[in-house]
């Protein structure tokens, strides 16, 4: 799937105009680190590297931050006042009309780096210029960049070596890669992770070959899970925070047949595996994660809106039961 | 009623500060188009013809861009999670501390743009150039514009006989005519109506004769309703969403017993036509608009807040059941 | 507890950020006067003093200003659609990632300017530069300022006379010194008050010992309170919006036994003064607030999330029976 082996599509190439929105991005979010309490963690011979939760504490504008960072700024983001089983509870707001370039193109956390010991989940728009993704092929995009921004799902910081392993993957230098850094478990990798209520919809659609160029516009909304102790339970907790609490509407202009029969598919009810907080999931599946269904991964509720007929259809509901266990309540 | 008809209504005329405030605005719009999806669409001899929905696919961004235009970017406007019937909704939040500038004099659809075959509402500041309502004399308004900016809800982009026939009512040159265009079946067009929850209480008001220069502040939400096949659904379900689903708050400087007295007046459902989504209501007319109570085009909900006396009085309810009719949920 | 009588608080001193922020705002609401309906009320050998509500009939916008400046910038403020009693009711809603520097060190009104017949309540920076309430040695904080802000809650507008005691206080010059002036019962103050959901919340844990450094981030939302008559009636009302209607949550980076045990004496249902509307309270103490349990004052619901552990924990409710009799519903 990399560009090396598949040299055709490099007639694919776009400008990186993702990765250049997020590179301003990364400067002003350098700028303002001291308020972010996010801290820079110079590796020589790399570019910008931002811990943003492992030895730095974070903050809530930092998981704004890097949500923004990993859509390449193409969605707007707002903490918001809600409830979950009757308690105050803040949620995360996200509205987009680019909902591919913003979700499937920059944020999906598609792209495991795994390099040695180091592993990370990669998002943002790094992947757009690696490409090394199926979704990349399908959707007939790459970018031919000459700097690329990531964000990495870790609880380690990155060394040269991983960084020498995204560039060259990137086909760019090692000093042209800025990374973002936080694990599950803090206050901005945990916020970056509710921030993906309409990617988990527009993946999800993508995966039951639903046609996203369909898909205009879309918002969501999700519960700002409570940061865990450990990453464990921090990716329970964010994923209950998605499966149980999140709500999406998507503007399509499209056909409503296809919505009819592949929306019900979309929530996460629909999946076999639904109804436990995820942990309990992980657990009955032997703590093995590529033995879960992948379908589970999507929002509790889905409403399309198809702007070529005027037909509404909502599929889930959002389920404060299991939010009320997975969150402590 | 116009400028040539009324010469002493010259003594009124004001600065052009709402044309100039909206100017501003369309210049942001034009320099953002690609990201708003909207195109210029040029007329030889006009100023700046801006296609919002027509051609062009629009975006939620060019419904806020629409509206904040029509407001002569006197109101903040946010798109912000809420429900309708139980199911998840994105309404539409206005906040405004100069409703009747914004409101009145610039974002009432109250200028019927009729050219030969042209037909289109007219609302933003352009109206305040013009003056041709007869709410400018009442409240005693009128800009001397160098340059005007109108909003057409129109499924036509206007040409330039359209254009000329503005700028000779406006007294400005047609290039000097800035002009965005959107059907009601649209996604900016469909937006920028679900922004009228204020302005439709507001004009209720100036209506039933309330002293609207009492009302200093104001907020207001609605649902987004679902853009519509067509037009006739499309200001189907605007009205609905405005009708049974606004909800708003009126700060006012004044005395009790006007609210006491007018304000029962003021939700939609004082209005003998209340109760059934539009379209039934329009149909029942015999699909003749003014055959329509013209008092029933205002807000669910309304609640006064006297800031001289500290008394609230509220009127009007939401009206689920009709909207999850009207929006088809 | 004043500067001039314990010398080794000198020791810490430190660069003046807070007050030098809240002056850029405070210059930025300034050039903003007439769209935020202030009026510079200028004493001639003082700096800027903005009237807000005394005489200028103020805004929402110039409440938000206030607010953000008693913050010292260092929060998020936003209007926001929500309900009291089914009634629509518009909220406002906070979040800030230096909740004991914005809420403590800033917004707290913690300083009695009572200068000869003259009385306002102090709150903002200039408090932090003149360290006169026991709050600043216990914290370990005190600005060396060339300059300061402050908001008086005050239906009069201070003299040279009031100028010169706060710049004495503040080791500053009369002319360094930026007042804003609003009563309890005017738009932009009513507003500024019930601005302080995340602020009742840190300072009661001061107040019951719970190490507030450990509090990293925090949001809160209240009702905004109907502006009242007179500025008794209005104090009612704020406190009960806060009492009775604002919700916090707390991001705590510390011990949950701490939580456990002090939490539950931190929302207001927790004091025995509990239940009434706040000024059945003031009359049954005699009309003597020094006989009211101070602390009653505090948020209706707080919600700790630590994020050290995981652990969630929740105290009090939002009570609506009593915000529907203090508000007039």
């Amino acid at each position: 799937m990399s560009s090396d082996d598949d040299p055709n599509l490099d007639d694919l190439d776009q400008p990186p105009h993702l990765n250049d929105q997020a590179f301003n991005l990364v400067n002003q979010a350098l700028g303002a680190s001291e308020d972010l309490r996010i801290e820079p963690a110079p590796v020589k011979g790399a570019g910008c590297i931002l811990d943003c939760g492992v030895e730095a504490e974070g903050s809530l504008a930092a998981g704004l931050a890097l949500a923004e960072i990993c859509l390449s700024g193409m969605a707007e983001l707002s903490i918001v006042p809600g409830e979950v089983a009757g308690a105050h509870w803040p949620h995360l707001f996200v509205t987009t009309d680019q909902p591919v370039e913003a979700c499937l193109l920059s944020q999906y956390a598609g792209w495991q780096i795994s390099v040695g010991k180091y592993f990370a989940m990669g998002s943002g728009p790094m992947r757009a210029a690696a490409g090394r993704e199926e979704l990349f092929a399908k959707l007939g995009y790459r970018e031919a960049a000459t700097a690329v921004v990531g964000v990495l799902e870790s609880g380690t910081l990155p060394d040269l070596k991983v960084v020498r392993w995204i560039a060259e993957k990137c086909r760019v230098a090692p000093d042209r890669v800025g990374l973002l850094v936080a694990p599950t478990s803090s206050i901005a990798g945990n916020l970056q992770v509710v921030a993906r209520s309409v990617e988990t919809a527009m993946h999800k659609l993508f995966e039951v070959g639903f046609d996203v160029s369909e898909v205009v516009s879309a918002c969501g909304v999700a519960p700002i899970s409570p940061v865990a102790a450990d990453d464990l339970n921090g990716i329970g907790r964010t994923n209950d925070a998605i499966l149980y609490g999140a709500r999406v509407t998507l503007w399509i202009d499209g056909d409503d047949q296809q919505i009819a029969s592949l929306g019900p598919k979309v929530p996460a009810s629909a999946s076999p595996a639904y109804g436990e907080p995820f942990l309990s999931i992980f657990e009955q599946a032997g703590r093995d994660f590529y033995k879960i269904d992948p379908l589970l991964f999507s929002p509790a509720e889905v409403v399309f809106q198809n702007v070529a007929t005027g037909r509404v259809q909502r599929f889930g509901r959002v389920n404060h039961a299991v939010l009320e266990r997975s969150f402590g309540l």
